[in-house]
Order: C-alpha cells, then sequence, then structure tokens
C-alpha cells in the first residue's frame, strides 16, 4: 500500500541520528540541506565529527525530551537495542530505524521490553533502500535517497502522527514512501533481492565442479547472472540471517519449480511455457527506473577497447539528437572489443544507424 | 585441451558453406578476406544471393568432388540431415558443422547412417561460439569469430589432416581454438551457458507470486540475475532441448546444493561458507575477456540521466590519463540518474576521484 501522495506532511521539531555512518550522516545532510534542526550521536566519536563536519548535523545534543524523531541508523546488530535505549531517554520522539529486514529487529524488541516499561507504540520501523556499497560519514551524500524507494512499516498500535512524522522525514529526503507492514516488507526484499542473490550464488557454486578449460566458453550470460555473487559474504551473511524465515519459503518456492522444470525438461512444449513464465517476470523488472520494460529497439556499435573510444562513440551518439532510453556497455568474453547497446525508440533506431554508419562505426542492427 | 599454438595450419582447397545465415556468411566473409576459395549454397537461393553480395563468397558451384571442407551453418533442426547428404556429395571433403550441440548432432548422424555406406569418419563437430542474438547474412561480419572461442569436437576415428583442416577454418576466421570430445563440449555449455539461463528462468519466474507493490523494490541485483531469462523461449527450447541431458544433470546438482543451502540457513558460518563457494566461482568468469579478474577498485561516478552527461563524463575520464579497466553504466531503480562505474588500477583509484571531483562530478568513492 502507497500512502497517498497528497497529504502534506511537515516535520515538526529537532531530529536525532544515533549512528553517523553513511545511511545516518546521508539522512542528516538531507535533513539540513531542507532545513530541519538536526543533531548527531555515533559510539565512535570521530563518525560523528566527520559527519558534522560534512553538514550533516550539529554534535551538541538537546535536552533528551527535546526531539520529536530520532533516527536510529546503527549496524543491524545494535539497531534493537538502541531503539529500546532511545525509547526510554526520549519520551517525546518517535524512534525509527533503517535496518534492511524489518520482522527481526520487530521481534528482538519484543524480546528485549518483555516485562518492562518500554512504550513500544513510539517505535515506526522503515527501511531506506539505498546503496550500501560504502560505509562511513565521509562518503555521505544529501542525495542518497532522491527517488529511491523507502519503506515505512507502521503498525496498528502506532500512533497515527507518529507514523506521519517518519513518512515526512522519508520524503524529505527526497524519497518515495512505501507503506507496508514489516512481515510483507520482510516478504518483498526476500523476493526481489535476497532470493535472486541465492540464486546468484548457487549458479556460481556450481562452477566448481567445472574443468578450468571449461570456462573458457563463458560468456555474458553467466557473467550476469552471478555478478551479485561476487558481493562480501560477511555483509549477504547479515542480510540473510536476519531474514531467513521468507529466504527459507523462498527457497522452498524454488525447490517446487525446479522440480516441476525437471518433468517439463523433455517436452519442448511443456519447457517453452516455463520459459515464458520467466520471461514475463524478468519483463516486470527490466524496466530503466523500476518500471516494466517499455517496447525498444536495440542499436548496437562495435567498440574497440582503446582509449577514447568510448568517448567519441558517446560523442557521435549524442550528435545523432536520438533521445537514448537506456545503454549497456558489455565486453565480449573473448574479444578486445566491446559492444555499447544503445536502446531507443523504434521508430528512431534505423536513424541512429544510418548515422553512426556515416560516422564510421561498425553497427549490428 | 587446447591444440598447440606452434602448429602452423593452412586451408588446402576449395570451401562450400551450405546455409548462408548469420554464421555461415560470416565465416564465408573472413575466409574470403583471408584469400580462401569460397562457395556459398542456401536452401533459400536469396540468403546466397545476399551473403555473395556482402562478400562472403561465390554463388557458382564447382564439381562436388572438388572441395577440401565443407561447413554446414543451417539451422539446428537440419543440421546432421544435410551432413550426411554432403558426406555423400562430396568425397574429397572433411564435413563439420557450426550447432550449439555437439552430441546430439552425433546421435541423430549415427541414428541416419546406422547400416548404409556412408563414411561418416570425414564428419568433425565445431561450435563457434559467436553472438546469435542477430539471425540472416545481412548482419554477417567477418570480424565476427575473431577472438572467440571456436570449440572443435574431434573424434577418434577421424583423419588427423581433416581435423587440422577444420582447426585450420577456425583459426582463419580469427577464432581461439579450444579442442574436446562431444560429450565435454556438451557438459561445458550446460555449465556456463544453459543451467545459468534456466536459474535466470527460475528467478524471474518465482516473480509471479510476487504483488505488485513489492516490485517496486527491485534494485539492480534482480536485474542482472533475470536479463538473460528475457531471451527468445523459441530459440532457448531449441538449445535446451537439443542437450537435455547434460541440463538435467546440471539441475539435478543445483537441487542438492539447493538442499544443503537449505540446511545451512541457520547457522550463519555455514551460510557464509557457502556464500564463499559462490563469490569464488563468480569470480572466475567475472574478467573482463574470459580470464580470472584482476583487482581493481571501482571509481563510482554519479551521472544525471541528461542529453549529453555520458559523452562529457566519458571526455573527462579520458582526459585524467588513466587506463580504464572495465566499465559498467547501471541505471538506478528509482531515481532518474545513473552511476558509472570505472574499474581501474587500485593505484589509480585516487587521481582518478581527485580529478573527476576537480570537473565537478559527484564520486562516489
Amino acid at each position: 500500500m502507497t500512502s497517498p501522495e497528497d497529504v502534506a506532511l511537515a516535520l515538526r521539531g529537532p531530529i536525532l541520528i544515533v549512528g553517523a555512518g553513511l545511511i545516518g550522516a546521508s539522512v542528516g545532510k538531507a535533513l539540513v540541506a531542507a532545513g530541519a534542526d538536526v543533531h548527531l550521536w555515533d559510539i565512535d566519536r570521530g563518525n560523528a565529527l566527520v559527519a558534522a563536519g560534512r553538514g550533516a548535523g550539529q554534535l551538541d545534543g538537546l535536552d533528551d525530551d527535546a526531539y520529536r524523531v530520532v533516527v536510529v541508523a546503527t549496524p543491524p546488530a545494535a539497531v534493537a537495542s538502541t531503539i529500546v535505549e532511545r525509547l526510554n531517554r526520549h519520551p517525546r520522539a518517535v524512534v525509527t530505524d533503517t535496518a534492511s529486514v524489518k520482522g527481526a529487529v520487530l521481534a528482538e524488541l519484543i524480546d528485549l521490553t518483555a516485562g518492562r516499561d518500554v512504550d513500544v507504540t513510539r517505535y515506526v520501523g522503515s527501511h531506506p533502500m539505498a546503496g550500501t556499497q560504502y560505509t562511513g560519514p565521509l562518503t555521505a551524500s544529501g542525495e542518497l535517497f532522491v527517488d529511491r524507494t523507502w519503506v515505512v512499516t507502521p503498525r496498528t498500535d502506532n500512533r497515527h502522527d507518529d507514523v506521519e512524522q517518519v513518512i515526512a522525514l522519508a520524503r524529505t529526503c527526497g524519497a518515495r514512501v512505501v507503506s507496508m507492514d514489516a512481515d510483507e516488507h520482510d516478504r518483498a526484499v526476500a523476493e526481489v533481492s535476497h532470493l535472486p542473490h541465492l540464486m546468484s550464488i548457487l549458479t556460481a557454486a556450481n562452477l566448481r565442479h567445472a574443468r578450468p578449460e571449461h570456462l573458457r566458453l563463458a560468456g555474458s550470460g553467466i557473467r550476469d547472472v552471478t555478478r551479485v555473487a561476487r558481493s562480501q559474504t560477511a555483509m549477504w551473511r547479515q542480510i540473510l540471517n536476519a531474514n531467513r524465515a521468507e529466504v527459507r519459503s523462498q527457497l522452498e518456492a524454488i525447490r517446487a519449480d525446479l522440480d516441476d522444470l525437471l518433468s517439463r525438461l523433455d517436452d519442448p512444449d511443456l519447457l517453452e511455457e516455463f520459459l515464458g513464465v520467466g520471461q514475463s517476470g524478468a519483463r516486470k523488472v527490466a524496466g530503466k527506473h523500476g518500471h516494466e520494460m517499455m517496447k525498444t529497439t536495440a542499436v548496437v556499435v562495435e567498440i574497440p577497447d582503446a582509449p577514447g573510444a568510448l568517448a567519441r562513440l558517446f560523442a557521435d551518439v549524442e550528435a545523432a539528437g536520438i533521445n537514448v532510453e537506456d545503454l549497456s556497455v558489455e565486453h565480449d568474453p573473448a574479444r578486445e572489443v566491446g559492444f555499447l547497446s544503445i536502446d531507443v525508440a523504434p521508430d528512431r533506431a534505423e536513424q541512429l544507424t544510418v548515422s553512426m554508419r556515416d560516422q564510421g562505426w561498425t553497427v549490428r542492427s
């Protein structure tokens, strides 16, 4: 469920960010740029200093009861305990977090507060879906969340005004807010991120059986499928572990499909039917900005692996004056050349092809 | 087993290409460019005319016994019967083909010639691993096979000189010859191409269970994993069907790994161990030109989705004077911006970062 875009929301009161790494400092920079009163705290004071130096907020704190919103942006392992601590210290604040799996935070929170007098109704979970390839406040950017999806996971016992403050914070950072409950969020990221990661891992792990000379036959297909499997295992261990119930359910669905696929292998019609289901699913996520793929035609130009070739090529594409919908640069697995695939509206492909050929490029279309 | 590179081989005698589509016409163009005497035939005379017009060979045929090499480059379904026909018509020729699965051709060949007087020892299979995204002689290129892998699948009853003629043909086209038997070839393509394709299909097919709003959480990872699943199902149906025994064996290995992975999900150490096996496999095929990935550092620059931005960016990268090892352009799933990841030697990353920042680009590294 997407929150209605027509509700104008505003942040009301000072904000405390706990954990001034990439995410915390980026949130701070975005809020400061929007005129908010932002304060920073980090268990490593060096992080807070760097973040403040980069314009992410002030180091000096206010009185505990002065804050309206507290953002917990610590590493995953510290999130739940930090939320509890901050709920106790800041009685007027809604406390939110930025962890990438929401159900695990909630479960730990309930464990930690069982039998204690902690007002967990002031916790509203959230998950800004922004890059985590880099860490630390040095690489923080106030633009990190612009037009990114930011999931907010309200519960029925949250106060409406608290939820609205978290949504206002996400919108102030430029994000597109998607509202769903914690379990649904965890299922969604299992479907579109965690399961695909493990499918990439399974495909790549299977290469341990392959003789080295067989790898000479590898092309761009397997490189695409196995690209995410190259990611840091330490980070993915945490993510997958925190969401293991949903991940297990996804893997079990795959096992059922795998058995179905095996039963279809000897019948070309049944096999192609299954390929069609996959093709249809792939098209759903193929779009340039998260939308369904638009119809385009690819004009494929050969580019020598030489200094400046791509720069000259882009200049010539630009000179053709045709709107480019998408681009991909693909190195050939064996040849010292690459291809640039230029996706344009179908009715402009011919014009671009002629124009590029006139400039002396080899066009395969 | 790679054939020794120190053996100088030459084509001896006229060549007939049967089937003047993309592959046949491209072979013809490469051989003609190297000075060979090439003749063309196609069941569709229009194809042969276009191919001849593009410099892929002559339309007029020689006497049947004049040819030293016959290349069968027809669609998969016609390959085996065409080989038999040509073995009979051209008693002095070695007959080769370009089909992407070798065991199936061989099996059909044995069926077709059982009890008949056909000299199948003059058949030597081969598989030029070049792009099949386009079809027909219009898009043929004499450079299609340059530095590509071309698998030759000799059998023990082949004459040494016949095998050498096929290897000479592949080398004359500029290809890197890899020699292995038909079964091993089929296992290798199952490992590095057919299985990855089906893993992509399984991942994409699983999205049929996802609610539409969940897809808003999709990022670049799932787009990479599911990219090949967008391919034409009619083509893949044929490929997978021809190699279904090897494909089945690969899928069964995946099923065993999937069960293993499920058993590791609740133990972060065991899970990370498996992620490491995948990461190691992915690095084996991650290299730019089919080699193992070299150590590089990515300098990631934000590029606005505006006309000319990439051209200006490439010009500035070039002006920095640093050798670029690899490039990838990635559109953000939600934001109207993209990122250019520029891979350079680790000791040049800082220099490139400073240089790009001086030019006003936002660098995330």
